[in-house]
């Protein structure tokens, strides 16, 4: 995933949510154009506790993947096609670079990717955008992965239980 | 939707982009229980723009919401059950109030919840979880809302087409 257009003091905590859902939903990797170091290690943070494998790095320029031919470039952005009219014409056996900016995005960014897709037409979030077109490319499974981190959330009806996984060495 | 544990210095995008997600997937309102009067503009001045109808109001205590035996409260969090298990016996006949925290909640919340439901089971955000939760719950329905407002986005393969609604008086 590349996230492009972060201001580092007003975004922070979004692009951090952003790379917290990727992750969250299965990427591998996220770049972040601008450089934030606090991010980078807040997410990184989230990886040694809760399990990877992910990868987030940022200061990272953003022209090289728009021009890698090898992974279909999809970016979400509320003037683009409809994801339900999209999401069937990505082809699954290929790596995907999902882009996702913030408030302005360079024209290129339209223009060379495989894909502008819009999650509804209507002004939202790039958080809560990034969340549905995983879930809607990949349903369930975009949460089948299995993360090895130290502490582990088991899920209950009505409190809080978290305990350290059996090989509890974050790796 | 509630939206509770807003911090206005920390959490006003965060809190902002929960009350847009919620507009765009077709809820009525958000109420957030601490006052925060800029995102409560921030989300009206989008109202005004892209259309409604949508309430947003701030500083509103959460008890009684907890308390209305009316209404079918469903608290999103990480500790809560996996929302694939959930959302078949959530009663679509009934009002249903979406209870979204920021990092500390209050126990009560749990305990007075019908449902505690984690989208997934590990860290990310409340705006994704907020919105993979109503697109689990409605699918492409929560996208189905007609809003009339004084723009209009139009779908696009690769620029940006915003045109001003017909009857453009945003009511």
């Amino acid at each position: 995933m590349l996230r492009l257009g972060h201001r580092p003091e007003r975004d922070k905590r979004i692009t951090t949510h952003v790379c917290l859902t990727a992750r969250a939903l299965g990427c591998d990797k996220v770049v972040v154009v601008e450089r934030d170091d606090r991010v980078v290690e807040g997410v990184r943070d989230v990886v040694k506790r809760f399990g990877g494998p992910f990868d987030v790095e940022s200061g990272v320029p953003f022209r090289p993947f728009l021009k890698d031919a090898s992974v279909t470039k999809v970016h979400l952005t509320m003037y683009g096609l409809p994801m339900q009219q999209v999401v069937p014409h990505i082809d699954r056996s290929r790596d995907l670079l999902v882009i996702v900016g913030a408030e302005k995005v360079p024209r290129e960014v339209y223009e060379l990717s495989d894909f502008n897709v819009a999650v509804g037409n209507q002004p939202h979030s790039e958080v809560a955008a990034l969340a549905l077109f995983l879930y809607a490319l990949r349903g369930d499974a975009a949460f089948d992965k299995v993360f090895s981190g130290q502490i582990e959330v088991q899920p209950s009806a009505k409190g809080k239980v978290v305990r350290p996984q059996e090989d509890g060495s974050g790796e």
